[in-house]
């Protein structure tokens, strides 16, 4: 496994590897990784002989400093993590190489970019779409893989490579998950015993809302108070929002029937720590799918 | 010479001449070619086995909608102009090609990008770069051609490229002037004979300013006001603006003895045609180049 740090030797190592006939997975991540991430990395190696992940904390995508400051870092847990996938290059710049003095460009997404974690961390997805467009540029034609997790950043990604007819694939994969429900996240590690077992709310009010929609619920705002009034009713949680949305474009329909999939989001903070999270919600004629995720036991 | 208009199959066109080891030069133009077009391919030609030529008339960067549909159009005759300068791929997609119903990204260059065009024609600059960051992912690895004449333009690219570290290398070229200063344009076709006389003054006012700069000047609002006062004093003009300019970043600096090197902008309407100018203005101890740009007989 080869660890770069200066992104021309990362844009040099995987046009080697092209080069050799080897397709690129590229798994972009903020480091601190978890199953979530493992799961990526395994789903990468599966189609592709060369797989590479970034490891960088985007200043630009996070709207609070205190935020930024407190995201977990440990990059030697890292690197054996990517060495044990048999990840083959690991790009791991620092905060000047991939956003030196000067920088001003920035790529955003309208509609899709401004609504739920666009309104509510004003800068955070034009963050993710400028940084995530850079380490496209840099690492040329790839597939590359997001978790379902952050389903508004997939579905910006999406847009924004398929808008600027980037050469990248862009390939979701499903949310992983403790027995319990709590999605895996970096921010996890941030919550306090206590906030932990109260952490489950999230998936808890996504259940609320999906039973709604599977007994033929056909109202968001119903479906969305369901949500909402089950974060409420934790007393460590407080909701940031709630919707039943379609997938597409996350717009709020005027009614659940009309879009071809819905999606859940849910977003509140435990304590102080902000988590969201999102599920698909199949509606009375449609089949049940097991899109509750993988659990953390089955993607290690 | 092959003509394509799907974007894919620009993308395959430029793939396979790299694959045959041929280096790619670039030049993006939005069709109407005159001799600073030609002067781009030919420079292209020198340094490039493969010259790719992109004729897209961008609707993003119009501010006007009279603008974009009087904006002089003749494929036929471009065709022939790229054919005659050994021009390998021609790519001319249709506008539902390049932005299709849904597309959403936008790239901006914070700075740079909101002063003199930015501010005279909103979302104009975003325009341009939202549409070369497509055309630089469809092309891939190459060295692309931009006359100095758009001069705000080409700094922007060179910066979005820079920042988003796209493999393309800017390039670019000395504006072509007809023998009376006029800098070649696409609009001038749309100037009445009096108005093609009267089109002098910006090159009369670049003129102006940089006697005023050689002279020892110092104080860019004396500069400026040297050269608005030579546009309005032509009955058929009316000055946008004329700034002495920093030529790294375009703001104007307290002291024209303080940037590394300077530069001259105009922008004026001829009745009712919009032109922009610049030229570089050499200090009293710096060394006079000639860089009045080429003239038209010269180019072609």
């Amino acid at each position: 496994m080869q660890v770069v740090v200066e992104p021309p030797a990362f844009r040099r190592a995987l046009c080697r590897a092209r080069a050799e006939g080897e397709r690129i997975g590229l798994v972009p991540t903020m480091g601190s990784l978890h199953a979530g991430h493992r799961a990526l990395m395994a789903l990468a190696a599966a189609a592709h002989r060369h797989v590479a992940v970034s490891i960088f904390v985007n200043p630009l995508q996070f709207d609070r400093p205190e935020d930024l400051a407190g995201y977990p870092r440990d990059l030697g847990a890292d690197l054996r993590a990517c060495e044990e996938a048999g990840v083959a290059t690991v790009f791991a710049p620092s905060d000047a190489d991939m956003l030196p003095s000067g920088t001003a460009t920035s790529v955003s997404v309208a509609g899709l970019g401004d609504r739920w974690e666009g309104s509510s961390r004003p800068g955070h997805l034009a963050g993710v779409a400028t940084v995530v467009a850079k380490l496209f540029s840099l690492a040329g034609p790839c597939a590359a893989y997001f978790g379902e997790k952050d389903f508004q950043q997939l579905a910006l990604v999406r847009r924004m490579a398929a808008d600027l007819s980037m050469p990248v694939e862009v390939v979701g994969c499903p949310t992983v998950r403790e027995p319990d429900g709590l999605a895996l996240s970096s921010r996890n590690a941030l919550l306090s015993p206590a906030e932990r077992r109260a952490a489950t709310v999230l998936w808890r009010a996504l259940e609320a809302g999906r039973a709604a929609v599977a007994e033929g619920e056909d109202r968001p705002e119903t479906v969305a108070s369901a949500m909402s009034g089950t974060i409420t009713a934790e007393p460590l949680a407080s909701v940031d929002y709630a919707a039943a949305v379609d997938a597409a474009d996350l717009t709020v329909p005027a009614s659940l029937s009309q879009p071809a999939a819905l999606r859940l989001l849910v977003a509140a903070r435990i304590g102080s720590v902000r988590l969201i999270d999102n599920c698909a919600a199949p509606r009375p004629a449609e089949p049940v799918e097991d899109d509750r995720g993988l659990t953390a036991a089955r993607a290690s």
